[in-house]
């Protein structure tokens, strides 16, 4: 259980353990082996009863795949989305107008499985880039999915949805709003390409919550730049990443407005899915075996605490680093000083754990055992202040790993 | 030799087999074991009989490293520089005020050594970030320096600057200039932490042209941004990146004004140096069996051109393909898409070496064997045309491999 207090706010939000996509009520979710891949399951929906109120967010690549734009295309006509359909190993990426028939069609598959309207059906894709997607087999798999509310069901949906993920992203949270309690469920995959300008990989998020499109639109904004944003495995934003919020009203809150007093609840309920799943994603990046969580403070802007977080969980160099278990903090300096941020030379601490290595901007003693034990765990912390203001920012990553490179050197054959 | 044409005026460079920094005239050069590393040369020098016209250009980093501040200063005094010199091993960054005076003093005991003026000393160093110089050893290092002008002297100084370089770096090339040979040689060093934002690792050229250090700094920042710029290995840019060229005026060529009919030939002839010891950085990057080049046409400015093919071989997942001979150029797509600059994504052509992949944005058949035979080579050439306008850019880098990470795990210890 976490007590966020916020201004003379105090709330609770609470883990489920075993929570899923489909604890939420009245969400189901169904996956298969489609035969896409050689054995492992690779098509997956997620359904609400009825159809939900909804939010994204996409990439920012110059290349967004078919199945974002027929996504976009189905948000656009009632701003509803009943269900959403999700494919791995291939992204439909770069597939030129036959990608886009193709994912049309995927889209009018699910449709008339369940019996709804075309406009109210998402399409999701991830895997291979520039290879066409096997209709006939997303057409039999789509025809044989068979829904339903267990952890099962959630599983299976959660593993169709994996490319070279090594374990499923999922979450659920709870709090009490306007004395209803709403829940949110969330599953994601992604481990490469991952460095999101605007949302990760593939992150689905449910919730029973009572409130509009617009409205949860908006808190999905907010809670994007310090969570889903804040990740990057290898610095390379996909064609493909997508973020999508579905809020069916079965939780029976009363409607929750901008202006609403639990509105706040609900955005830090979204705000600590959203973080969960992306803290999830960086910690199973590719050939990933720690995750490294930066915290920067002293900033004039939040925004240059976030940049700078980020290009030091990012940095090849503090990766490869942080794999030798070596207390290389110059590489962490070197991180910060290429950033166009306005940062004072002079003024620097830098620890790794409890152990200070800069500060001030002068090297401090420390016992290189000490540095090591803690470089062994599989959580590490770097704080960063840099004395320059009031601001933080926080961003997780993980290490560069020899199984990195193995994996990317040999993705596509 | 090559011929180059600009506007109405055709000129030769001539490339100098076994040439270096010290083939122009007046120039000398030493490199010795001083002890700052167990038992390769750690500590060099380059001296002109005169003192000379000089330009520079330093990291952007926000943690300029001491000897930059220093040599700064030197050149601040009276825009001449007459000696150089380099230490490895040990960066001399993030020391603090101890580190500056330790940088004074490495200047001091050359101009001494040299019996000239300390203002007249540029200072250079490389290696691990936030350890303090062993200045003993520097001390006696410097005293014994003697300084010759053949093949062996320049390959001494060449190899006391290198750290986790597997190669030396250097180059020499000679033009016709006012009815003169003027000649410029070069040095450089750097395979990790290289990505400059505006001078790489460290580069040294020297050249008997006559030219004032006004002009020569025009020159050098005229070359900068295609040359040393557009190289990538990491992404990192370090605290100590340094450009230093010398000009000791020795090929008595009128003197070279902006104005002067054969500034442009100057100005090509320092752009190949610089452009060749940059490809040779490129190549020899930390655990690269691979040189990339990556060249971008049909962008609306040279900025934007250079901007895409540097984030096209900067990209982790573009290396770890090239180093798998596995032409996935989705992942070059991904790394174009991901630029914040003006991409029609519906009219890009995408070539590894000979053979189109992508055509108008539309995937081409090819043929795999082919893909595979040509990216075994190890100088690998990616062509993109945007047909979005007339400008070009050219970046070059390295694959990303398992040795990589190996340096990379355990650089300090």
């Amino acid at each position: 259980m976490q007590v966020v207090s916020k201004g003379e706010q105090t709330f609770e939000i609470k883990e489920v353990p075993d929570g899923s996509i489909v604890s939420p009520s009245g969400f189901k979710a169904a996956g298969l082996h489609a035969g896409l891949r050689y054995n492992k399951k690779d098509l997956g929906a997620i359904v609400s009863e009825v159809p939900a109120s909804c939010a994204a967010v996409y990439t920012m690549s110059h290349f967004q795949a078919a199945p974002l734009k027929v996504t976009q295309a189905s948000i656009k006509a009632e701003n509803l989305i009943q269900a959403v359909v999700v494919n791995s190993a291939c992204a439909n990426a770069c597939t030129g107008e036959k990608g886009l028939q193709d994912a049309y069609q995927m889209r009018k598959l699910l449709a008339e499985h369940l019996e709804t309207k075309q406009e109210y059906v998402a399409v999701s894709s991830t895997g291979v880039i520039g290879e066409f997607l096997k209709m006939d087999k997303i057409e039999a798999g789509i025809n044989q999915l068979v829904f339903g509310n267990e952890k099962a069901d959630a599983d299976s949906f959660q593993e169709a949805i994996l490319t070279t993920d090594l374990v499923m992203k999922k979450c659920c949270f709870t709090a009490e709003i306007g004395g209803k309690t709403v829940t949110i469920g969330g599953a994601a995959k992604g481990s490469g390409m991952i460095h999101p300008n605007m949302a990760t990989m593939l992150g689905f998020l449910t919730t029973d919550a009572n409130i509009s499109s617009d409205v949860l639109q908006k808190a999905l904004s907010t809670v994007i730049p310090t969570s889903f944003n804040q990740i990057t495995v290898d610095g390379d934003t996909s064609t493909n990443d997508t973020v999508l919020v579905l809020a069916n009203g079965y939780a029976e809150n009363e409607e929750l407005t901008l202006e609403h007093p639990d509105y706040p609840v609900f955005v830090e309920l979204l705000s600590v899915a959203c973080e969960s799943l992306a803290k999830q994603i960086a910690k199973d990046g590719e050939g990933a075996t720690k995750l490294i969580e930066v915290n920067v403070k002293g900033c004039k802007t939040e925004e240059e605490a976030r940049i700078i977080s980020k290009q030091i969980v990012g940095s090849n160099l503090v990766k490869t680093a942080m794999y030798g278990s070596d207390a290389n903090w110059g590489r962490i300096i070197t991180a910060i000083g290429q950033t166009n941020t306005d940062v004072n030379p002079g003024s620097v601490d830098i620890a790794i754990g409890p152990i200070t290595m800069l500060k001030n901007s002068e090297p401090q003693l420390f016992s290189e055992d000490d540095a090591i034990a803690y470089l062994n765990k599989d959580y590490i912390q770097v704080h960063v202040d840099l004395h320059n203001g009031n601001e933080s920012g926080t961003a997780w990553g993980c290490d560069l790993s020899y199984d990195y490179v193995k994996i990317n050197a040999s993705y596509r054959t």
